[in-house]
């Protein structure tokens, strides 16, 4: 292993040096634990590029023009090969399109706004069905022309549907949009905290219920999308289940501190069997980037670093392949075999969780062996996923890093990570740079 | 591609010769297109110790004597790393066990008699749960002391819970328990054929019934598990079910008959997008099998010929993999990339069933060329598979023949199709042999 990140003193004694060296613009004078800002420049350029290219590709091929929503299911080439409309995605695109929209200007384009809002229509008119309780629930899919097709008794469905409501409310500054997208939040909440019978799972005597990592980190990033830049009330409505869900996240650190664990109990101990001792490297990651955006809010420097430890650092030192290189998809904390078929192949999101977590550790601290670690990240994944014929990038490669699945669209992967991922990191690099400017 | 099975005369013409050299005992007079008596010989020999083998590890490894019923999620070595039950393994290990013990000389042993008493004991016990509306369904899977953790909305684990108490009660002579399979025989066919609401789906504008193909495979597999030496009267109950699923079964011969598609519409149209290009080539085997079994029995040379040319050489050309050997998992009819993430993993149990299908499509026609393809199965499987260190069989492969997954037994890999297809296939060279003889 390379030099790990240690602890308190030593990291913080040798940061004033090596933050000179970081911002040293000649190239020769790059080392081990220095980047130069021409480094930085480069990594900027070239994530700006890969951004570029993949709304390009998602404007001209995923649209559908006759009824509405969004391809998800899209070859190698852009050719659509399935017609079926995933709910996640459709939500992801019209969340991301907005965000683009809104918050960066060369996007802030008609075509992509007139998508944003045919893709948010064609989700309130389609994706939510009356479940048998009476609650709304959105599916899990569509047919082509809005038939619901399956619904899944978890939560992510309404989750992506709420991030699109609120963030196109944002652009189109649509009130009663926003109102639904609250409204679709509390009930949520109320599935998450009171009552998750509404969902529709049978109770059953041995499914013991358990706090799985992606319900706080959802609803986390939840209050984060339904509070940024909102009026204090609505912070203050959402401040407790905001700490809730960071308690919630950090229950999964076990085994004295030394592991992620991607279910436990509802007292926060360690479940038995595969389940129990499950980890998904990517997750902890992206869990990680979450507390980290708290961190910063609240200048909790203790969170702070609990998150790059715990939640960074070691779901890396884990998760990396020492041999082949990229991130694990799940790993068995006692180094049985998982039972999930696919466990040892590279997915890009994983990747795409790590770039933004490494980088948002090395803008808040500053610490270079930060730096290095994204730098190790983003040479694989710039050189296994992107696909230099077609564009955009793929998404499912073998533990050697060879191409698995080809497309570029799926029932999981559609206009969300990749596209967020350069976003944010283009964003940060643009500040970092700013800062030596 | 190597010489393919022609369809009638000519294959039909070179028989006598390709017979008379089959049983040449002269070892050096292997060619191709011919095998001798030495190799029948060799492959009994390594099958009956691979069987011997495999029962050998379930035996030791997999009793739960505190709870009862067995482990099925045992690591390479034999150890048990999750102690949950899954109830398709449960009964499929009772059945295997009792179909070994009455069928096969050297397996009559109290030890076997009584674990198969045992876990038949623990699955009526524990296995069956009422569902919402009143009926008995049968839980996937149970904590080891026997609460129910999760339902599938199938009728897979009803199935196995069939089959389990039917070959039980052969060898104990108890007929209750006949009963009690026959009786859940009919609560599965009134989900398939009349009404599938008791399964616990909800019913979904977009979701379109279709023709699953497993369906009716089991229902075929299971009346020839009810039927099989019993008198008239049961036969003659299942007859008209056993000619629907065979007729079920040839509509997924699609494309001008050039595939075998998964799932087709009810009335036999190939479906939509992903779903409906879906090929799995070991299912298409076992398939193949099974209407070769149908075929015999009611001595139905047209079915014969269509078990042979559609289902067993069909998915054999298109599933095989030219680069690396062995069957694919799951194919796309039009060469897109399937969307499953292991669509090109080498599984065990498709191989078990090609070794199946071709030693008895040879068995029954004694055309050479079926035997050539059952030795390249048999040369891949044999070479991969088995792991010469702890014992029984690996079930997960790369596309490259490497060991993906280490375990020997998880959800859906238990003592069932290794032990299965080594029966099976011992049974067919005894009989190929003794006609020699």
């Amino acid at each position: 292993m390379r030099g790990h990140v240690t602890d308190g003193s030593s990291g913080v004694s040798r940061a004033p040096l090596q933050e000179a060296c970081l911002f040293t613009v000649c190239p020769y004078l790059e080392q081990k634990g220095t980047m130069s800002v021409v480094k930085l420049e480069e990594w900027r350029q070239r994530i700006r590029k890969e951004l570029d290219n993949a709304v390009a590709f998602w404007l001209k091929y995923s649209h559908d023009t006759t009824h509405g929503g969004f391809f998800t299911c899209i070859g190698r080439d852009g050719k659509v090969y399935d017609e079926l409309k995933y709910v996640w995605l459709q939500g992801r695109q019209v969340w991301m399109y907005c965000r683009l929209y809104r918050t960066m200007e060369r996007f802030r384009k008609p075509e992509i706004l007139e998508a944003a809002k045919a893709g948010g229509a064609f989700l309130r008119k389609f994706a939510r069905v009356s479940s048998s309780s009476g609650q709304w629930k959105c599916a899990f899919c569509l047919t082509r022309d809005g038939k619901a097709l399956k619904i899944q008794r978890t939560i992510f469905s309404e989750c992506f549907y709420i991030m699109a409501m609120d963030e196109l409310s944002r652009v189109t500054g649509d009130k009663d949009m926003q109102l639904e997208a609250e409204q679709m939040m509390e009930q949520l909440i109320y599935w998450v905290r009171v009552d998750s019978s509404g969902l529709g799972r049978p109770q059953l005597p041995g499914d013991v219920p358990t706090n799985s990592m992606a319900v706080p980190m959802m609803l986390l990033c939840l209050v984060e999308q339904l509070t940024e830049g909102r009026a204090r009330d609505v912070a203050q409505k959402y401040r407790e289940l905001a700490s809730w869900c960071v308690q919630q996240i950090l229950q999964h650190i076990q085994r004295d501190g030394t592991a992620i664990l991607e279910s436990v109990s509802l007292e926060g101990a360690e479940l038995p069997g595969c389940q129990g001792r499950l980890q998904n490297p990517g997750h902890a990651l992206e869990a990680g980037w979450f507390l980290l955006q708290v961190s910063a809010e609240q200048e909790d420097e203790e969170l702070r670093r609990t998150a790059i430890n715990k939640f960074v650092e070691l779901p890396y030192q884990d998760g990396w392949d020492k041999e082949h290189g990229g991130l694990f998809y799940f790993l068995d904390v006692d180094g049985h075999c998982p039972t999930q078929l696919e466990w040892n192949m590279k997915l890009w999101w994983p990747h795409c969780e790590a770039l933004i977590a490494f980088l948002m550790a090395y803008s808040q601290t500053k610490k270079p062996e930060l730096l290095e670690r994204f730098s190790e990240v983003y040479e694989y994944t710039l050189n296994h996923f992107p696909d230099p014929e077609s564009g955009e990038w793929f998404g499912y490669l073998t533990q050697e890093g060879k191409v698995a699945l080809d497309f570029k669209g799926g029932p999981f992967k559609g206009f969300f990570h990749v596209p967020r991922c350069l976003y944010m990191c283009e964003r940060m690099l643009d500040d970092l740079l700013a800062k030596k400017d």
